[in-house]
């Protein structure tokens, strides 16, 4: 199957034949990572720009090394040193970086819809969005369904439990979008100011508290409490969130006996999550960031390299390294 | 024709034939940049410093890219992160840059002159001028000939129009010098306390209003009002400025029907240069920002490989990527 | 000899065998930073993460020189940009980092001990202490050793005088545990607020004034006086400081004749070091900053390429750069 998408918006734009398609190309790129020398020439010559209006030390790292594996030249680009500031519209900062000829411009943005409308105006790049405003953030979703595909075999068919502020979060959006895609029976449970109406819509099952959405889930997912910011109005107090709404060992024992415990991070440990369980041999935090860089890696080549090269990635890593 | 410049400190010390051999080579590069494999192995294993004591998104992107693709190592170091906060002169910093024996600095520093005082004091490393204080910005003037002469295939006896702050910009300066150099009749605009007595002698004929400016013009090149600096003092509002100095259709018709329009960026719309002017069918804005990117690779190619490598850049290119 | 240790936490752990061969590795890259070239292809397809919780331009600056002249993947982490400022702890932002497969994390902190914590916890990555609160600075002290014996041709029986705030400095730590463990004899000289009770237990005579330290001495090193730190309250003014502990061509006189001055920089000038001093003949402060990056290239490669790769730096050379 070829992958015909010039962009990465959103989960929303990808089939499940093309979901499926990242993630088997992303488990091949997971093991170029584990191999001594973890470097193919896939994306040689091509130009990637980074460019964050947002800070993220986890995003704007895990697709900077994604590119430099893949052998592209990566540029990042921070807000605070961006042009913005002096008063450039979003679409003149990127008309200018797109007549440099970049092949790829990743980009967070706080304003939702942003890489959207890049895409539109924008003639030659690619765009792969990293996470806009409260909407997607796309390689986060893939890389939590490579991580539960590759511990469960499988995503149709299984019990998710989201548990957090799902009114701001894009992971949740994303994820939403996608596991349900892929059959997965989806439910959230929040505070009742962090559950926006109408979420059923969007194919999730809305539980009145930690405890139902955890009964036999074979996947718990926990979301960051963003201290700096929902902490201030939406919240009562953090012992009392983590009273109601953190996980530990004694609630996680009524999910699945071989449930996961996943997390985008950052994390506020003894807040959403306890130390134990974060810890714990039901956690597969870690290889979440692991299977992030692999996915992006997959996200760089499809988008990047896959329609101008006849070379499939057997045949870059039967290349091997550049002399 | 070999280029014996060691540094790239101002169009001032470039002659006719040396712009033209930058312009020649700029055009090679600027083919490379259209490749799908967009890297020449020419600078592989030099080691390129872009020192910026001077926020930039545009000239440092550029010079990376430019760097990157000739296969050079890229170093940033923005003055935030800089010794200089500890008091360090920029003396000691550039000598102890040297010392880890780079090829080229690119150097953007607020203090005209920066760049000729480190030029005479480190003894290996050529500099480039990225801009410094009021004084030139050498690479803006060569991408801005180098868009001049794409479109109209020559410079010599080309009416240019440049309007705005002509006292305190670098750009002004570089290209004034520049294009009357290369044989263009060179005439300014802007508000009373933004022209510098005597910059008449520079070559320039100081029109008395924007009319008078763009009169019969075949390039017009907007300045941007530094709405952060200039705002505070010089001007009575922004609204008066846009009115008496902002290109508009009505007023660009007085210019000859294919008169480039130009600017430098980041433009603020509305004011110096309307929303229609700007994306219009005589912009060549973004062609400017492209073309940066050649201009650079040919500086870098120039000053950091030409004098130590048999290899012209033709052969470069038929030697092709890196495999 | 092999080189056995995984990672680079302290002089303190280093053997005299370890150190002769770092410093021999270092001459061999020293070479490598002499040519036309400077780049081998030791460390293709290996990641490293500059990871700076302390802003340092000529620390990150020349440890990204030196993986990127042995063609690593280098990747800078600065802790405004991190995800410390939501809280995260500093073992999930490693282990976070460590998930994404670097080879090599080079770290700098605040806090005294902290690459030590991580090197306990991290299970793969190589830690090389880029300076470690007031504890370590393992790569300062070996690049320092390097130029001694550069210049002396060995390190045995020198007499060897560092001046300044003894207390607060992990260049002076590192370098007292180094040279002695090297044979040299170390006399410290400082205001009496900072020099650290018990310091001779590491070997160090302690002077009573700097012409005592100076008497007869191979090497001067002067400290750097922190002026945004130490200034507020340890030191009575600054003209004092400078009169009682400033090295100027007079009080040099003391020392031996072909005593070298060295400073690891930023240097106040006309503080602890007189300009006539810092640039005059004896100094070799500037060897210091170019033995840096050679120093750099071998920890990072004797850490990150030695064990996995039957190749020796010899053979690198001869391979020379990657066609």
């Amino acid at each position: 199957m070829d992958f015909t998408q010039k962009h990465i918006l959103g989960i929303d734009h990808l089939s499940v034949a093309e979901i499926d398609l990242i993630l088997n190309t992303a488990a091949n790129f997971k093991e170029i990572n584990n191999r001594d020398i973890k470097k193919v020439p896939t994306l040689r010559g091509k130009t990637i720009i980074n460019l964050f209006f947002e800070a993220s030390t986890r995003t704007r790292t895990s697709f900077e090394i994604a590119g430099k594996r893949l052998s592209a030249d990566t540029i990042n680009i921070s807000a605070s040193a961006s042009s913005v500031v002096k008063g450039e519209t979003l679409e003149d900062t990127a008309m200018n970086l797109e007549a440099m000829h970049p092949d790829i411009i990743v980009m967070r943005h706080s304003a939702s819809g942003a890489p959207h409308y890049l895409a539109k105006r924008l003639p030659r790049s690619s765009i792969i969005n990293a996470g806009d405003g409260t909407h997607e953030h796309p390689s986060q979703a893939l890389l939590d369904m490579m991580t539960i595909r590759e511990h469960k075999g499988r995503l149709d068919g299984l019990k998710v439990a989201i548990v957090g502020d799902i009114t701001h979060s894009r992971v949740v959006r994303s994820n939403l979008i996608g596991l349900t895609r892929m059959g997965a029976d989806v439910r959230v449970a929040g505070p009742g100011t962090m559950i926006p109406p109408g979420i059923e819509r969007l194919g999730a099952t809305v539980c009145r508290s930690l405890n139902e959405a955890l009964e036999g889930a074979d996947v718990v997912m926990m979301l960051r409490i963003q201290l700096e910011r929902q902490g201030k109005s939406l919240l009562p107090t953090l012992r009392e969130y983590s009273r109601f709404f953190g996980l530990n060992p004694s609630n996680l024992a009524l999910a699945k006996p071989d449930a996961l415990v996943m997390h985008p991070g950052p994390m506020n440990r003894g807040v959403e999550i306890s130390t134990s369980v974060a810890d714990g041999p039901q956690s597969v935090i870690l290889d979440q960031v692991e299977n992030g860089v692999a996915v992006r890696m997959a996200l760089l080549y499809l988008v990047g390299g896959a329609n101008n090269d006849e070379s499939t990635i057997q045949s870059s890593q039967s290349k091997g390294v550049t002399a």
